[in-house]
């Protein structure tokens, strides 16, 4: 005996812990409100595959009306590409000649477009494509105030695409220009200010490299919590929203969008050492940390403090009642890196297990 | 193509990024020196699986003269006894009927011992083992001040223990108190004073068990940061030691024990956006953040900030040379958790590759 597959139909109290689940309603009702939004807009919506890394919720965005895929790694890419996705976005830099030969293997089998922000890295990669005679479609990464990848905006993002436009077998698509530092700024009225201001460095970007004759197909940018300033922006084509599709504690915390949350850890009670305290089998290596505590769907319970294996709950009220052996569901602050942390996502409609989804590009890092 | 499997006797830089590194040497050597410490003394060591989940290392500690090996969870505890590992400590609750069945299939394949805090869970394991036909060994776990699992020492621990001396199907084998609390405290005297006075807890309800005519075989305690204070108390029975083989940035800052970092996650330079910044290919799906940075293995370079998916270097002198494509090397603060992050650990000698070890434990944390 090993490891407990519930059966189809369980209830969910039947799903060994800890476990990830996913309501399948408030999954499909996320990505429905997403593509109505932007249904008769010149926007066009490129999920990111990072946060969820299951290729049926990505089919899930496609069917919604989605152009393609947006993926954080190669590896990501190629779990899309294995699942018969075709246009994907690969949203970083691929750097160095092992992963460029596998960029090129992609290409050969769909069509993947890719960041960059060096002339080193755009050489390498011009070099690959005419050897291996295909073409490879570029974005130029704009870094537009979050301080991590991505030339200046301006002057410096024009040359590159320069380099872009004239590198053979490289195709100039356009920009990428990720807002990330600014997703869940609250107040929300602030976020709004500060994304038009940041994001307005992209779309001027994107008419100097227009006005310098070099078209601009392509820029791509926003997340799930600036897609509602972002998404109206003339001059912005592409959104890359991830995390709305399934929520977490920190976004709805932050506030500002409308989405619910479809995500949670199921974990049991393991100990009850005090009436104010116990403690779950869910710690750090079933539910991350770095956004803060999870929240904890029973009244009167709090998320105190993690350790590796275990979680402490603080207890107050009618959560005092709580025994060895019960089940508490927590939704996670972070819910792309919990995802990483899984291989099988339970997803229930109405409490009951309708299907187990391999999260499939869990640890494809590279 | 996918994600790319290096030849044995690779040098380092050629193994893709990020990559989970762990110099072989080293690690014989940690393993080799605490094993030594304990050699002619009463102590026993039990190291501990949820460290670096390879059955590898578990082979290499059993060899060097461990009586078993704890583990936390019991998909680890499986994933042990599939490797051929009979005397196994689970070293935490196991409750529920889905684990309970697997805990009894376990004790038919091997040689299982587990902790229990509560007579709730007593009575539901006794009666499964009673079912079953076999014994089930136990440790009643005693909080010693970390407020996490366990009964109080003395009375509480006392009366525990008669329980589970009485109930059929079980064997009460003694006592478990980890002094988790105090593992990384510093000063070292500090963590040296404190220790003694919390595990003296133990050791005192030792003798009061004893006093009451109950025989104790084991308590086990002890940590990487404790061992050489709790590995000289009367008293204690065994070591349930873990970093120590492949240690970590956030022990090694704790100071006080003897042991070489072996463990490393590689990671590529894929973007200088400044002179005195760079942006490597690991974030926090490459390496985790809860026990703060990781440490550069490059002078001049120190970890900045944590992204999903990129890590932000500050860099100072020659380390302002790095160029996109470089590797670099990072020791994780936190073992335990990075491993978990990777289904392979690459084993390196005089810096090449000489083995590829599944992280057979990763992610088996029902």
């Amino acid at each position: 005996m090993s490891q407990y597959v519930p059966p189809i139909g369980a209830p969910r109290d039947a799903i060994d812990t800890p476990a990830l689940l996913l309501d399948r309603d408030r999954l499909e009702g996320n990505i429905r409100r997403m593509a109505d939004l932007f249904r008769d807009t010149p926007i066009r919506l490129r999920p990111h595959f990072k946060s969820h890394k299951c290729v049926e919720i990505a089919r899930l965005q496609l069917e919604a009306g989605a152009v393609g895929i947006t993926c954080a790694k190669l590896g990501e890419a190629e779990v899309l590409a294995d699942a018969g996705v075709h246009d994907i976005l690969v949203a970083n830099q691929v750097v160095g000649p092992i992963k460029i030969a596998r960029l090129i293997d992609l290409e050969r089998r769909g069509d993947v477009m890719v960041a960059v922000d060096s002339a080193r890295n755009v050489a390498d990669l011009s070099a690959a494509a005419v050897g291996a005679g295909v073409g490879i479609r570029c974005l130029v990464e704009v870094d537009i105030g979050m301080d991590r990848c991505g030339v200046r905006p301006g002057e410096p993002a024009l040359e590159l695409a320069r380099v872009v436009a004239a590198s053979p077998g490289l195709v100039f698509m356009g920009l990428q220009a990720y807002e990330g530092h600014l997703q869940e700024v609250t107040p929300y009225e602030e976020r709004r200010r500060r994304t038009l201001e940041d994001v307005q460095k992209a779309v001027d970007t994107r008419r100097l490299i227009e006005a310098a004759g070099i078209p601009v197909a392509i820029v791509s940018g926003g997340g799930s919590g600036t897609h509602t300033i972002t998404g109206h922006l003339d001059g912005i084509d592409e959104l890359q929203v991830g995390s709305y599709a399934t929520m977490d504690a920190a976004y709805a915390a932050a506030g500002g969008v409308d989405f619910e949350n479809a995500l949670t850890v199921l974990a049991t009670v393991i100990s009850r050492p005090a009436s104010e305290r116990c403690i779950v089998d869910a710690g750090l290596k079933a539910i991350t940390s770095e956004f803060g505590v999870p929240r904890v769907l029973i009244d009167g319970a709090s998320f105190h403090e993690w350790h590796e294996e275990h979680g402490e709950l603080l207890l107050e009220g009618s959560a005092c009642e709580l025994q060895v052996g019960d089940k508490v569901e927590l939704i996670p602050s972070h819910g792309c890196t919990t995802f990483n942390l899984y291989d099988t996502v339970h997803v229930l409609r109405d409490g009951r297990l309708a299907e187990r989804w391999a999260v499939a590009g869990r640890g494809r890092t590279q």
